[in-house]
């Protein structure tokens, strides 16, 4: 069930050790925020010199209170950190926010030192964030523990950086979000993201969580506890290009992950991966309410042709449709409207809206309604008519009354459907706008905002889920060909008939077993096809004794095996690896592989094992994913049976923590049923 | 040189034929407008019906003015503008601006007679905008004729939508952007689109051009004007999606242009193409000064990592490098910095600018200095120290001088060099960055506007220009398969060797003129492959014969070609082909050919003639471009060859204007030289 967190969140008592009057220092204004709460639970100045802080009279150490306290904050010089973390302790803090810094951010020794004391917090039955943190609050529970202030609200916030927690709290206002919490993660010595996570997900005045990290600790308990958490998670993170995970590495110390596996881990787990702050306020803008489309389609109104066509052409560029119209919706827009306006998709009211405001309202009832749509767009000069007097585009009494009223039209309307209804406006700040964003519509200034917050409210297109690593199987002792080859035919995947062999009488009779055409594979070689271990159709026994005396000579392998060469006319090849990620554990890979695999690399990523309904949608989600189709006359191939064989061989790789990599490659997918043509292994 | 616009941005004087005292009435807010200039120039009112209009006496008809009308605004019922127009034309008008409605966008018969007006026009000697425009502005003369007045600067704004320039007149001004011209193009029957870019190239108060148009006309003349426009231009459009192209198709019966053809046209001309009026106003924002990059290089700097690395991802996601810094720069920023920053790229100063916010201005020196950068972006909190005080992030008084003193050092440092230097701050409208974007640094609140900014800023990576149509050659009167080989050969396209033959005795005296293998092909087929109607790898003439008349018998076609089989092991096959769209001329194609082409569409658009140079460009900007360097082993292939061949077959299809499309597919490009090993060509 994850940590007891409550004396973090919710302290019967608060000491800042550390507390200073100097408005220089950290411990000054963590003192100030503090005792904005004074009332709901004592809060104690600490300060080695004692003096005043802040107006009260400080207390010279934690012991010198003479009361036991609950949560102290420690934000004193490195030197001093653990002796002040021994006597909260002592002291009976069952929570620590350690703010001093100089820990694993400087190297060894001070992750030695972090480790130690995190240890001794854990001893004693207590928790700790940081060291190297900003702080923390809990606007539920007036617990002010950080420099800043936030508003109050619905979404908690876990952030390795105190600037960008500033930028959203900027970003949040203008949408009406604000912070049920903020954890400044620091170094996660003790308490971790995924802690923190799992009690924000129980947490009732939490309605979202959004997360910015650079090291997720576990990962994969990340993913899980993400994809448990029962409430939207969005992750803002670093590392898709060179100079970033450059960065990261070089300034934690800490171990990163490719943006491929913290993009399929995010997938995976349901979590919205976002780029920047303020991709991040518009996702969770979009997800504040409970309010999904069902669909992918999209319809877009519009007063005046431009809106309508670039916000159509931003849907559709963020991966959802704007379909045609149906002959009903149609009618129904024909009745309302004028003549002149467009009933298609973007509708356009070509002016009516600026002579009746009241036909936008009538526009977004019938595009709700819509049986064949999932979600509206509204966009363009919305808001303008009641925008202030004097101001572009302002239009008389009338009109801005009209446009109010169509405001709450439109807001009643909403409150009728269960489809999400997203604003696009070039004035969102005027009284209309705000009408509709108090409905909990969101509006945004920018096209591509709102398109963004559209496809956050609409379903995926992968089946996701973190599925449970497996009980590990009996560890393989070799990895050579023939036995990672053995071990996933138990598992129950198919490869074509093989035998070892040694010398050339054995070769013979490995050759009299099955019907030419043969491949002969030179054993013990890690990458057989470049050193030239590899020879293909051999048509018959001959040519394959003439390939095994000049294989021979040249590599002198131990021994080779003799396969029948499958028929890969009709058939696609794929490559299916897995790699065990420090973070993230095994992590699968599957794409077209062959010749092309290295040029296109066409590849999708997913946390294994890999069920075959996702392993499917991998497959077809791919670049090349017509080739599975056919194409020019060719056969479509058994997508069903490959996706299995994705679900053993990753199943398989899961099992088998000891393998820091396997690979099948090639897989051929033929019109009925796979075969594994070549496999490879690596222990750990 | 292009059309004299003259009388339409500086007239003489002006006259508003249907100006209106109802302030619903268009006529009343274009009249209003007009007026504010009346010092500048005459404006004269003109009602039917007389009367009062804005306090002053309306005339009743141009005519009764008694005095040439230099300009005439027409802005009557449908019905009434033919007379309007001739009357305007009678009394001397150069310039008519029509804002009347109900012409081309009602259908063909509307068409009719917007073109039978625009001849009457031309024939005048005068200039038509319009028919259902919006108005112009021209803040450079004074000339106001649009219902909303457009604050001025060095923008001119050529629009097919209203809405879109009130939207971009918001958004420019937190940048200081404003308008030297605006111009509603409506249904372009005689002033186009190309002409007004060629006059804004022309207008000293024009230091960018901004356009939104779904229609463009001559596309050819447009590439080729903004190409030679001196001046940044920039694109908005729309199209790239389904639902916005069935749009503009049906809303203004307009021919519309696929999106590969639009974005390849631009980059040729050397467009800036955005999809979104907040792109189009960053890129305005970058491109204002003359200030352009040398490279794709950018230095990062922030103070706290989790902007740095936000930062660097949005520069690298949008194509531009975030390289190591050299150790020299790294010196110079050790010299500057604390122990813990980072001096990295992204550099973090790790605090210090909160404590001497002159770091900053160091920091930016050394990396407008360092030999290793083309541009420098700065991202985060500065601008907070000097922020309203009592908000967040307010740092006391000293803090917040010395980031004022730090914002001036940079500004100066900034002009005193030649890159670009852009800001990203949580506070864009803080004195500091107020300071900043007084000296010409582009300041936005977005990272992902900043990184956007930094791209328009960079050279592009493709060679580009627009090179113009060749004389036309004469005419070819067949374009069966032999007949396009025949003249591709002649224009110095390679072929292997064929001959056509009609029955066994010419087919068998043909195999003996070279060796084999040999490839049959039948002729008179447009698709061969298809139908069947190829044979590939016949190794002698007795399988050349059984293929013939197996082929034969199957197809009956007239006649077939005998031709040398190329030797494929070593090449990649490519296909270019060369389609004429209606808008911009003969486009290329360039993409990887083969069984894979069309389930990849790895392929590249290019305005025809396309130089072997920038053809060799297009080629090694396909996804699959690292096959031409030989992967797993293969050789290299002949990309020179490979592009001089794209040159050819380009100028070839530019000087044939009676070929629809021309395909040249598979060109096998090897390791030395190509082969086109087939083709096909339809008349328009």
């Amino acid at each position: 069930m994850g940590r007891d967190l409550s004396a973090l969140f919710d302290p019967v008592s608060v000491a800042v050790v550390g507390a200073s009057d100097d408005p220089a220092k950290y411990g000054h204004a963590i003192a100030a925020q503090a005792l904005r709460a004074d009332g709901r639970r004592p809060v104690h100045l600490v300060n080695r010199r004692g003096g005043t802080v802040l107006g009260r009279t400080a207390a010279l150490s934690l012991s010198a209170l003479g009361e036991p306290v609950d949560l102290a904050v420690v934000s004193v010089p490195a030197a001093g950190f653990e002796d002040a973390v021994d006597e909260a302790l002592r002291c009976g803090a069952r929570a620590i926010v350690a703010i001093t810094a100089g820990f694993a951010e400087t190297g060894a020794a001070g992750r030695a030192r972090q480790y130690a004391v995190a240890e001794r917090v854990r001893a004693a039955g207590a928790v700790m964030v940081g060291p190297n943190c900003l702080g923390i609050a809990d606007n539920t529970t007036d617990l002010f523990l950080a420099s800043d202030s936030f508003t109050p609200g619905g979404v908690a916030l876990l952030s390795q950086s105190g600037n960008l927690a500033l930028e959203l709290q900027l970003r949040f206002h203008p949408h009406g979000l604000g912070f049920s919490r903020f954890v400044s993660l620091g170094n996660q010595a003790d308490v971790t993201l995924v802690d923190l996570l799992a009690d924000c997900a129980r947490h009732e005045g939490t309605r979202a969580i959004a997360v910015y990290a650079e090291d997720f600790g576990d990962g994969r308990a990340f993913a899980e506890a993400a994809a448990d958490a029962g409430k939207p998670v969005v992750l803002l993170t670093a590392g898709r290009g060179d100079a970033s995970a450059r960065s990261a590495q070089s300034h934690t110390g800490a171990l990163t992950t490719s943006a491929d596996v913290v993009s399929a881990a995010c997938r995976d787990a349901g979590v919205e991966l976002v780029a920047t702050p303020r991709e991040l306020t518009v996702v969770l803008a979009a997800l504040d309410g409970a309010r999904r489309a069902s669909g992918r389609r999209v319809a877009v109104l519009t007063d005046g042709g431009g809106h309508g066509v670039i916000a159509a052409d931003s849907v559709e560029t963020a991966g959802l449709a704007v379909p045609e119209l149906a002959e009903p919706t149609r009618q129904r827009l024909r009745e309302a409207l004028w003549e002149q306006s467009a009933v298609a998709n973007p509708v356009d009211l070509a002016g009516m809206g600026e002579q009746d405001p009241g036909s936008y309202a009538a526009t977004v009832a019938a595009l709700l309604a819509a049986e064949e749509t999932d979600a509206v767009l509204m966009t363009g000069y919305f808001g303008g008519y009641a925008a202030a007097e004097g101001g572009l585009g302002g239009g008389g009494r009338a009109l801005a009354d009209g446009e109010q009223e169509a405001a709450r039209l439109i807001a009643a309307r909403h409150r009728a459907t269960a489809k999400p209804l997203v604003v696009q406006s070039m004035y969102p700040e005027s009284p209309s706008c705000r009408t509709l964003a108090a409905a909990g519509v969101p509006v945004f200034a920018a096209t591509e905002d709102a398109a963004r917050a559209l496809l956050a409210t609409a379903p995926g297109t992968a089946h996701t889920g973190v599925t449970p690593l497996p009980v590990p199987a009996a560890p393989l002792r070799e990895t050579g060909y023939l036995e990672t080859r053995r071990a996933l035919e138990a598992a129950g995947l198919a490869f074509p008939a093989a035998r070892e062999v040694r010398d050339e009488t054995q070769l013979l009779s490995a050759a009299a077993e099955f019907t030419g055409p043969y491949v002969l594979k030179a054993l013990h070689l890690l990458h057989k096809s470049d050193a030239g271990g590899v020879a293909l159709n051999l048509s018959g026994p001959a040519e394959l004794l003439a390939a095994f005396r000049q294989m021979h000579a040249r590599l002198g392998a131990p021994s080779y095996s003799v396969e029948a060469m499958a028929d890969l006319s009709d058939g696609i090849e794929l490559i299916v690896g897995v790699n065990r990620d420090p973070r993230f554990g095994p992590v699968a890979m599957v794409g077209l592989g062959g010749v092309l695999a290295e040029a296109l690399r066409d590849v999708a990523f997913s946390l294994a094992p890999v069920p075959a309904d996702r392993a499917e949608s991998l497959l077809r989600g791919l670049r090349t994913a017509a080739l599975l189709d056919g194409v020019r006359g060719r056969p479509a191939v058994d997508v069903a049976a490959a996706a299995a064989a994705v679900e053993t061989i990753t199943t398989f790789a899961a099992e088998h923590p000891e393998i820091a990599e396997i690979e099948v490659n090639p897989l051929l997918v033929r019109p009925r049923g796979v075969l594994a043509l070549d496999s490879r292994a690596v222990l750990a």
